[in-house]
């Protein structure tokens, strides 16, 4: 007999965008899934759902990339209707004036390390943008609950915790603790927020961690709220070549 | 200059399920869309947004076919981030012992008279479900917290507006009273029931009420909480079309 896989949460990154495809920044800009965003957030609930996952409740950014991988990963496990909570506090990182612009001519005009610094610096924020872009999030509707002194002109990692942690302390990891299984569809950054403080990563270690698109990670948690087990879903293989294909994104070609 | 158009909410039918083109009584039994009620739903997604329609909030029933249509509207609408409230209140009719049958099938058995009355009596319930039927909701995790009294084992509409009623007037008039745009996808039969109220239809008249498949049907409020205007969105020749055919689902073709 098999036994029934357990974690007592999963966070996946959403699939490919179409500003990912052509190698953009996109931070809180909204984007699209790809083709092969499409197919990787189907895969991930595919697999979800031959493993005998469960989830009772499900959390996500308010941009569209990440709502769309979770509906289709729900879709796949047959668990639509399950409550959704989307909340702008697992958004991207706002890239600030990076915003649109493409990796590789951002290396070309800035150079390698100073891109590779804001892409991966942990307290380096990148160039804010003004109050009347349009990057400057005050006009989008979807924002209009969130404080103006939080709404972003261009975080780094580090402010990207500042508001990631405290919403996990206070809206997930209690209903996590009560035995709720949640599932959490988000981005690269929030999320490498989340698994810093989970897994207790240095800040310098953080720099090299890569979350594949559309592979869920499992998690049990200890006494303290920390990572007690962290493992991808799926074989060994195909999680490191994904991991490897996301290191790559800067690298000329 | 155009004016934006306004409504104190919405409602739309589900598109067409693969069970509704095989004819099929589905009742609480979940039923994907098929293509076409995939289309349906994004075009009334389309048409909406065209329109300039805005919604803050959806509320939607339990099952799939109902949650993939607000799923494809708000995706064509770019409104993907609104809160989605999913209820039990709003599911379709229980259908008893009917689900799962051929309409065209149910009239030779039982006579286009009792078929009728099953489908169109106010009062009149179907041969109702045994507790340990797999139609008996109860094993559904997705009604694991529906007290058991309120789980139903077939229902007439009378049924269904018990439900449906005491849902709108405690969870979604005051919201739209206070302002709120609400949009709701739910069922042929548990917007019946609510057009029913709203508009003040008789329970003779509402047996000749069709609700079209994806065609989203938009209301003002007066002060007491009644339709003071209440019309579908699109031409009139295509929602006359559209309204023709679900009356004839029961007629041999």
């Amino acid at each position: 007999m098999s036994k029934t896989p357990t974690c007592d949460f999963a966070i996946i990154r959403h699939g490919q965008s179409e500003a990912n495809k052509l190698n953009i920044f996109t931070g809180w800009r909204d984007s699209p899934l790809s083709e092969l965003g499409v197919s990787e957030a189907r895969a991930a609930g595919k697999l979800l759902r031959a493993e005998g996952f469960h989830f009772d409740l499900a959390f996500t950014s308010l941009q569209s990339r990440a709502i769309k991988t979770l509906w289709l990963v729900l879709e796949e496990m047959d668990l639509m209707w399950i409550p959704v909570r989307g909340h702008w506090q697992l958004n991207e990182r706002h890239y600030g004036n990076l915003q649109g612009k493409n990796k590789i001519e951002a290396v070309e005009t800035f150079g390698e390390a100073q891109v590779k610094k804001w892409r991966r610096g942990y307290d380096t924020r990148p160039p804010l943008v003004e109050l009347d872009s349009p990057d400057y999030p005050k006009s989008d509707l979807r924002y209009r609950y969130v404080p103006e002194t939080a709404l972003p002109r261009g975080e780094s990692l580090k402010d990207v915790s500042a508001r990631v942690l405290p919403f996990w302390q206070s809206e997930i990891l209690p209903l996590i603790q009560q035995g709720q299984k949640i599932l959490i569809a988000a981005h690269g950054n929030s999320l490498r927020a989340l698994m810093k403080h989970l897994e207790q990563i240095s800040e310098e270690a953080i720099e090299a961690v890569n979350l594949p698109t559309g592979l869920p990670r499992l998690y049990t948690l200890n006494d303290q709220g920390l990572a007690q087990d962290a493992r991808y879903l799926g074989n060994a293989d195909e999680v490191n070549a994904r991991i490897l294909s996301v290191a790559n994104q800067t690298r000329r070609v």
